[in-house]
């Protein structure tokens, strides 16, 4: 902020660390100090504008608690972390009632994105928007046509959902590259320099984005050995975070983000390394593996199947971004939404630009598989997706996000899926009733033993 | 209750349901009626045993402030619903304070079930296990070497956590026997006499369970016009139920159950027709799908598949109560929990004794697919399993549950997965900090950039 010319006051509880922070980094700066949260008060103009960034959950209410006694009616308080929506939202109508206008902003950038620009997705009381906007869109990502990485995203908590299906997304992303560097790892058998160089190709077509782009940088990275380093970090990641909620909102809401899911249990199971280490001993793979060599084609097929996988991932986290619009009257826009997503943070890629470009074209498109451009892109990709899959499958390497994306690929496109045996079988089992396919919406019931009872269920709830 | 000799006092809010039932189906019986809670308690005997069989959520508790001013210290209520662990353990610990032992016990068996014996899971407060364990154990089903499938589970809400992840496995289970139905409906092109013919061969072998007996009666069932009536059925189903909470529940506790969670969004995206059947000529299968015939092998092999699958979705199920028992110290009994489920319920099958048979020669094995006979019968299935799942994939049949499972499997046997790749990309882009395969528990940045600080992320939740 202090880079666009904006007058910063800095504050934090440890006292020590605005003094440092104003001998070293903002010396020579424009940046002010405050020792106390008063004295930060008394030194903003009003309406005070006030960003918080501190650990999500309960820091965000006492620190809320603790500006509340110094703020007036009209000020701005602003949580840049990664808090959960429903928070945000209980917090904006907290301080709604107190006359307190609360944004609650997804920042997306990691480190250097904070520092150069990151992605600002800003939500809460629209009120506050026009005094934070110029201030936000001049820190923020630019994409590559100069418009900001930062919109009003909707009331409440609409901007911190949008910054958890972001995350949530992240996590797919992550997981999918992971898959295809364990298949080129451990069946095509590539170094790493090979494969450094595979993913600085891919970077250059059709899946180019910061992910892949760090991802060469990470293969060719070195020890001071000389070995790649990323061979010798442990294989377990914590998940604790934003992906999971993802992931528990899409079944709260009853959309099918499975991708997503995947990814947060594969992160579940990285965990458990020991264990695992213990089942490689006990368990075996495919006794007759075909022997698999790596050819230029199979590499093309592995891109077309993470590009394909990365389709239905962005096709269901909108899904599910269309739904909780609806549910929260948020009148999300979803071009924009993929325009912030644009630059800036982790996801960011040229992909996004035609997420944007699918908006644009159509607003209200029911899924982004339905538009031209992503339809044409699944079907010219389907057959290097299904090949690598098959690899997979054959020679024991697991797929949970490249495979999980095809099985909803080929559902999405089933006019008739096998529910109606599940269907029957609930009536079976438990008189639940079932509706006939050419009579939806009446719900009938069989006999199907002949002596079970002819009354159905009207509470069991399986 | 009555059949076993038990004297029973029936109440119903709306009593005319009372008085219908004590003129019909109680007719000739011991049973008495009430007419209010207040004769209902008056006519128990103490101390008073009083089971709630209401719709989960807030009329148990309306049902039991009803309850409250009439009963003494002592008395016994039994929650035999589809109640959420949480809900439980939170009656149970506020009752306990007032002196009342409650139970919150899970039934499964359906219809049947609930009328010939069926599955009974208690827990809650371990006083009243003897005041009530003679009734419940005579009323259960039995398992086939006549112990009853009634055992006490655990204190607080372990009955109805255990009864959640049954239902979670039921949803997986039945969404595994979808997955092979559609395969030999769509690409085997079988008729559904001859997919029932199928069910009641493998309802002979390694199978034999419930839900593949239905299976093959629903395939032969005929509507009045000689057709299959299943075929008829539409193809959506519900999920707000325990298997969704056993996903979430999953996702919370950091364990892997991969198999439920694809079984609830395989519903969720059953649920979404009107879309589904847009998206059905819009996106296209496989332009050169191999020409699929079916022959006893490809029946086999389907029959290991879903086998395997289903070793997978307990050995997850059972994770899961292994991390529960622990996080509740509720000392979980899993061979007892194996009885329990192998009579009466919906997903009992000879399949659960063999899972007691593992635990009965060691109690504390770490996973199912440990035990000598699961290892033997997973690496015996694995090749059919595999063909399966090929065959889904090359044909574009979705195979969320199968191919999950068969990821899981082949994860769970990685000592290294390629979480050491994300756990680089988290420290590129966050300053998250991995640990070094060879030093364990020791968190390092590194600068991967060369231009990114040195400094590392502490709070940033990713």
């Amino acid at each position: 902020m202090n880079d666009h010319g904006y007058v910063v006051c800095a504050f934090n509880r440890t006292t020590s660390k605005v003094d440092r922070f104003l001998e070293n980094e903002a010396k020579g700066t424009n940046i002010v100090g405050a020792h106390s949260i008063e004295e930060l008060c008394s030194k903003l103009k009003r309406p005070r504008r006030i960003m918080v960034m501190v650990k999500a959950g309960q820091p965000v209410d006492d620190l809320i608690d603790d500006l509340l006694p110094h703020l007036e009616e009209g000020d701005i308080v602003i949580d840049g972390g990664n808090s959960h929506y429903p928070d945000t939202q209980r917090r904006y109508e907290d301080l709604k009632g107190k006359g307190i206008l609360y944004l609650g902003t997804g920042v997306s950038g990691g480190e250097e994105g904070a520092r150069y620009g990151p992605s600002i997705m800003p939500g809460g009381n629209k009120d506050a928007w026009p005094h934070v906007k110029d201030i936000f869109q001049a820190i923020s990502a630019k994409a590559p046509d100069g418009s900001p990485c930062c919109e009003w995203v909707g009331e409440g908590g609409a901007g911190h959902f949008v910054k958890m299906v972001h995350n949530g997304i992240e996590y797919g992303d992550m997981q999918l590259i992971c898959e295809a560097y364990q298949l080129m790892r451990d069946v095509y058998k590539m170094s790493d320099d090979q494969m450094g160089s595979v993913f600085d190709r891919w970077n250059n077509g059709v899946l180019d984005s910061f992910l892949i782009e760090i991802t060469r940088d990470i293969l060719k990275f070195k020890d001071t050995d000389g070995s790649p380093l990323v061979e010798k970090i442990r294989d377990t990641a914590g998940q604790k975070g934003t992906g999971k909620w993802t992931a528990i909102e899409a079944l709260n809401g009853g959309i099918p983000v499975t991708l997503i899911g995947e990814a947060v249990f594969a992160r579940c199971l990285s965990a458990l390394k020991s264990e695992r280490v213990r089942a490689s001993k006990m368990l075996h793979g495919p006794t007759e593996a075909p022997k698999v060599a790596v050819t230029q084609q199979k590499v093309d097929d592995l891109e077309q199947a993470l590009y394909a996988s990365k389709i239905i991932s962005y096709a269901q986290g909108f899904m599910m971004m269309r739904e909780a619009s609806k549910t929260y009257n948020w009148n999300l826009q979803f071009g924009s939404i993929a325009l912030m997503w644009r630059g800036g943070c982790i996801i960011r890629s040229s992909f996004l630009g035609k997420i944007k470009d699918a908006f644009d074209v159509n607003p209200d498109i029911e899924s982004l598989l339905f538009a031209d451009f992503f339809k044409q892109a699944t079907a010219t990709a389907q057959s290097g997706w299904r090949n690598a899959v098959l690899d997979c499958v054959a020679t024991g390497i697991p797929c949970p996000a490249m495979s999980t994306a095809l099985s909803f690929y080929d559902g999405y496109r089933c006019a008739r899926l096998p529910a109606n045996l599940l269907q029957a079988q609930r009536d079976y089992f438990g008189a639940h009733t079932y509706e006939l396919e050419d009579k939806p919406g009446n719900w009938v019931h069989t006999n199907w033993t002949g002596h079970g009872g002819e009354i159905s269920s009207s509470t069991y709830n399986a």
